[in-house]
């Protein structure tokens, strides 16, 4: 190579299971050459031995919905990407959401449309389906997964996009046939109501008992049931936001069993905890997610989840909802906890609060943060190569940490569309000095210096089923019956 | 005592912890004396050193059910009671079923009217629920309890009464509330519905497939959320016909939790097996249940449940289906498996089934036997000591049994109404020389000799609740929130 | 019966399944009759509705023991056993034992002499085997089995009697083949002699760190080397004095698998932990046994094992230890934790500790006190029928409860040779009114009124195997070979 | 770079997390560059797109040597490397053994003297400890480890290396203290002992009952009570050969209490069965080795945990004995399976058998191959990363495997000095083409072409402790004591 677009020099290079220190050429965006001395470039720059890590994936966010009920998620593509690369994000797989009546393909179209030119990061979208109808899912579904969505979202709680079973069967046998993936937001939509009911009867309105109204059983009870269902169709399942230590054991039992299940963690249910919503006044609320940040001592086994390899992605669930009537609180400010909007913003917070939590505290190793905050997202998500690893041919994304950086978390300094961090005044040792999307940097600290419409539109590859036998396979089986989707 | 009304002489006794040999005297039906050389009697039997057993509790049978679709239960309470007594059984307890539309008094009413006068032996009822309006709970279902039906029944599939989830919490949550209990069947309809369908599609239509319509995690998916349910609402929990022995662990880890959960087999899961099913032409739907018997070697899991106090209750889930138009085949005879009416007859095999299984071939000892027979149903649903065990103050419901007699099952010599047995041949060791109902023999061996006006209702003692905080309950009181029921 | 020797009236009698109110009329020794209003009896105790419960069975306790090093148990067979009649206990099973270089034989008859007329309570021996040569397991061990000791104790800790791991199976498959079970004190010697060595070097040596030096994992190993070991040689194993709540899991486990193990814990277990060893001077000395108690809040595990049926036997481990330099400080006082003898004694507190923790206090119910206090120690060592229930036949060794009556633990009080007792000052609701040895009152409340002499050896029966096969019988099997011991 | 020493041009790289295609540049036997159409080499290699892999590292093996009783190790240095070479291995780790009575240093400086300069591949040596003394624990092994070799192995089996528990736990403690890690050959000496002798007591004398003398509970007691011992210890461990697919739970739960635990498996536990020991004549000798391979359907659970990440390294426990009276029969032909030597040789062979039954047959994919082949043997052992990967920096041993390559396996063709291979006449899909060790080819498919003396010796690293406390720290800490180590 006579000359290298942009070559990092004296990197310290790390992947999900490999470090190394190399000089980095880049041509066109991709890696090209990793090396000890290689050539010029165009551009140079001086790691000096810092940590060069995968730029992060962010795979699960929330970004210019507009809900038909509830409050509106106040980043724009534009906005939620570029707080994503100052986070050290240079990839982020936000929702299209199908809305009840409309079709999938209207979706689709409708986000690429918002995205579209206004994104400073690379992006895909999971299609949440609210509504699989038979046409939906026959006509439609297999063009867009032909398009590069492959990763379907649904929900067993939330009146406007909650499915019922058996369009849980019907939309997972779909994907599985299909060669899509299916992600599921685990929580028993009756099991909530019922718990709401009975603390409302008592008056019991603070924030602080809306953990309360959503123990850990109802989110246990719709993971089991949604592993069933992926036993049933063979479709590989995502379970997101996994906020309950017990929930671990039962997620391993049905990877033993044979079924294809991931798990996901976030920010929230390792630096928050059900003590943060117990606040005076509403303070509480910017806490309040769903599931809900558990009791002081389940974020232990949390941790040791994503310590041993339990969980395969870190996401931020960014929810980006003002903490005013347009966000937080639709129905006013003196409402009970049902009514204020649950979810957190953070994307831009995701990566160094795990890398600072994690990382610098001893409690993961780097190999283990890519992993998390890169590698396995984009691999599940059939992003892979191109994205999640520093590899020849992949793209130049890459991340330059500061492990030396100190700096307190502050609303003021973040650059989501939300007035509050429910991180404010978090210590964190850890940031991310340079962002780099295809070999152009995109940002430095805190300070955002890429284009807002350099964002491309990454097609996923579809998803091929595992090959151990279920129970439920090898009890067809007996039969002479062969698996029953595909 | 000067003179007893019966004694039983030379009697090798067995509780469910002990055994001794006494003579019995009986006086106004019930046991007044046990001792060594007791008094004379009016009538005196002699044993002989032969096992004295409680007479049989089957706590789960089908009698006089005339259900909105489907097959007719064939049995009135009066053949069905008779062919008990001729298996060992002096108290049956069978459903009251309320259809939709219908109050639960009437239903209660109803099967009063069904059984009183007409039943050879002693009753109760569990109340089938399948509107559980909130009139229904709020005004119906204490006088209900009061007057002594404390045993609800809930299904999670069949059209015509499952209930849906916000039904099943609201409906489970009265129960605890009033001091009942919940009897569930447990498996997923969708699932059901959706496994059907894709076999139906491929045209697998005969009996055999049926098995392959309800896999075990159909019946297990129910189970876990029957069992959150349980934890959400506090109140005790019957599983009923557990068919799989990878079921066992889901209940236990309920268990274990604080959840307090019974559970229950019954023969089909041990003297049956898939391969029951694929029998040529209709012969298969004979052994047609649901949940269905499953692969051969799961028996084995089954037995050691029993043996080793998993299981409280072995009952019969008698459901007295004609192989006619009238029971199995309502809708014809040329119709995939899912047209079949599913159910089994059994009430009067289901004791020497067990006993010859079980306690002479060594599986189970004695002590067992009458805990899974008699003792344990009492318990649970109020009975005892009433019923269930031999003890002074208890009623003198006693089987003498014959454990060196052999025979054939042949529904030649049945007594239900029902025009086979799915065991037909089975080799039996062991059967009731004598069935006596408070001091009255009703039958000997084969053959009826009671009175068909003999059987009382026996109102049934509420529940209370157990005390080990669960997990949800702690994650409530860590908030200051007492539990939601009660 | 024209006359009964003793009749209680009005007696609410509880055995392990069963509660019923009767008259218990007594002829020679044993209840003759259970009835209402029956016969006269020569005297009459009129029982006034109270607990009338088996006799308890204490089947784990030092008395009368001249160990080679070490402090002496101070109690002789009479002390000990009216300490155990004022506490309720009818039945005691302490040890005969065995030293290194003396025959079994001698052990035995040495023992014999030892409790032979100056007992007042019935009793039998295990034999602790130091020695197991091949003449004392083939020669004279069937002798000592058809003698009527039927259960052997071996010790994997303890210098002077410990067995090594080639003993251990040579003896464990000499009991297998006998017909005997065997009990096993479950620590690793050389963790512990590791750990004491570790913390010595630290200048670690208040009592308070004996439980340091005896960490859960050194039981935990031991126990399932010994399950191991019984799956092995097929024998019946009983783990005593089972500490940690984390060791239960071990022992459900090895009984999934076939092997038949049986598992005891103590009051020490549940009414003391670690922190009653840190204690002032020597004062923690008090508490000091192995294994050691816990750190506060594992008995919690401990009671959920005693309600749930884990635990088939609650025994006292009495070790009568004074507080001087014949007991607790052979070696003086000024030495660590290691050179004090271990061991609580507790004969007479075990059973009223089990009502009021227990029964009264609502942890379990009265059935499972009477299973546990009598029942399970008379089946598992071969004395029942004759000992451990309320049946016809039984002897009448009786147990009326007072569970009105509350007092404070206070050594003063108890009959043992011990000038201490752990639980000083611990409030107890609920005490034996009368105990009752073969029809004889033998002790009021805290009063002793039988015979020192009265107390009768008691054969125990051969013990059977198991018939569930193991991971090795299958092993095995299918390599045709049959099991390798019997 | 003007010119590479090597260039390797098309190659399909993985490594144990990535896959890229890039041209591969060394310089001086490392990784200089990775790139697309890096600059020219003086030598070039067309890797044509095949899958180009780290170099194999074989972490478990018997070279030369010669133990005090039993069969001699066939071979020497030079032949098991030329061996490994052929079968893509590049980096060895078999063992140095000190006997009883030789010093620590002795047992090192003799196998540098046996390695050196005879070798034909990268080598660290695993301290086989059979005589630990307070000597050699506190004097030598500092210095040992300073030198290079941080992996100690133990026995708790076979007379003349076994441990005693006290050994043990001194030898880990010390490891511990150090900075070294160990290995354990797990199964209860005294369980093999016994269950040899019945077998031998009933005529039992066939290799076909080698199994059945060392069931899989034997095994798993020893691994219970080692990772009790790395509790206490506080070391890192190694389970090394684990055969059984039940042993893996007891690992799981280790793992899971914080104790760092490492899982080995072997080609012998995938490739053959016990049914391999069941041939004519001595026959079933050659499949002879400890932990035995085990019944038909266990190698289903043992590939299970090598997809699914449960096992950290593949290595061939090569022990090459002759058919004959210098290796597996020093006692004559006509003698018990347990005087016959237990081992079989797959140095060659081990790479091979995992990449066609595992990745060629669909069972791991390539990267879990490169991890258990190669990477997580580099760290585990400290050896990473110069060995293990494919990254700049690390050494050049790459192996260019063909694919579509199909063999029979035959020992005439491996290059071993053993006289057979249990895995004669085994199909195999996919061989390594080209081996190279720091950028020289050494070998070609089934020839040697590298240079008999080019192995050097590879100093190992340190190892530190994990960070999750077990609960005997936990335990420890309440009591305010430090861990017992260190």
């Amino acid at each position: 190579m006579s000359q290298f677009d942009l070559v990092i020099r004296g990197a310290r290079c790390a992947t999900a299971s490999d470090i190394f220190v190399a000089d980095i050429g880049i041509v066109d965006g991709r890696i090209h050459t990793l090396g000890q001395s290689i050539g010029p470039g165009r551009r140079e720059i001086d790691a000096g031995g810092r940590w060069v890590l995968p730029g992060g994936v962010d795979s699960h966010l929330h970004v210019d919905q507009r809900q038909t009920s509830g409050g509106l998620t106040a980043d724009t593509f534009t906005t939620g990407s570029i707080a994503g690369a100052c986070g050290g994000t240079t990839t982020m797989i936000p929702f299209a959401t199908q809305n009840r009546g409309q079709s999938l393909r209207w979706a689709i179209e409708e986000y690429h449309e918002r995205a579209g030119g206004k994104t400073a990061i690379d992006y895909n979208f999971h299609l949440i389906i609210a509504d699989p109808t038979t046409a939906a899912l026959r006509e439609e579904l297999p063009g867009i997964i032909a398009g590069g969505c492959t990763s379907l979202k649904f929900f067993t709680v939330y009146d406007d996009v909650m499915l019922k079973d058996h369009q849980l069967l019907n939309a997972m046998a779909a994907a599985s046939r299909e060669g899509a993936m299916v992600m599921v937001h685990c929580e028993n939509a009756a099991g909530v109501a019922w718990m709401t009911e009975q603390l409302l009867e008592r008056n019991l309105h603070a924030p602080k008992y809306h953990p309360a109204a959503r123990p850990a059983i109802i989110e246990q009870e719709a993971i089991y049931r949604m592993t069933a269902f992926a036993e049933l169709t063979g479709v590989p399942l995502m379970v997101v936001h996994v906020s309950a230590g017990d929930s671990i054991g039962l997620i391993e039992s049905a990877r033993r069993r044979g079924v294809q299940v991931y798990a996901e963690t976030c920010p929230q249910y390792i630096a928050l905890d059900s003590t943060n919503l117990d606040r005076p006044g509403l303070e509480g609320a910017k806490a309040q997610c769903s599931p809900p940040p558990r009791w002081p001592g389940n974020e232990a086994a949390i941790w040791e989840g994503l310590e041993n390899g339990f969980f395969d992605v870190f996401s931020s669930d960014h929810s980006p909802y003002r903490f005013d009537s347009s966000g937080k609180f639709p129905h006013g400010s003196d409402v009970p906890f049902n009514r204020i909007s649950s979810g957190v913003p953070g994307v831009e917070t995701r990566s160094p609060i795990l890398f600072s939590e994690g990382v610098v505290k001893g409690r993961i190793d780097i190999n283990r943060f890519v992993a998390l905050n890169s590698t396995n997202a984009a691999k599940i998500y059939g992003l892979y190569p191109r994205k999640g690893t520093i590899a020849i041919g992949s793209d130049a994304d890459l991340c330059i940490w500061d492990d030396q950086y100190e700096t307190t978390i502050a609303n003021s300094r973040l650059h989501h569309a939300v007035d509050y961090t429910p991180y404010e005044g978090m210590l964190i040792k850890g940031w991310p000095a340079m962002t780099i999307l295809r070999g152009e940097v995109i940002a430095e600290y805190h300070s955002f210096c890429g284009r807002t419409d350099a964002g491309q539109f990454l097609p996923a590859e579809k998803r091929s089923r595992a090959k151990t036998p279920t129970p439920t396979e090898v009890e067809l089986s007996n039969l002479g019956v062969s698996p029953l989707y595909g």
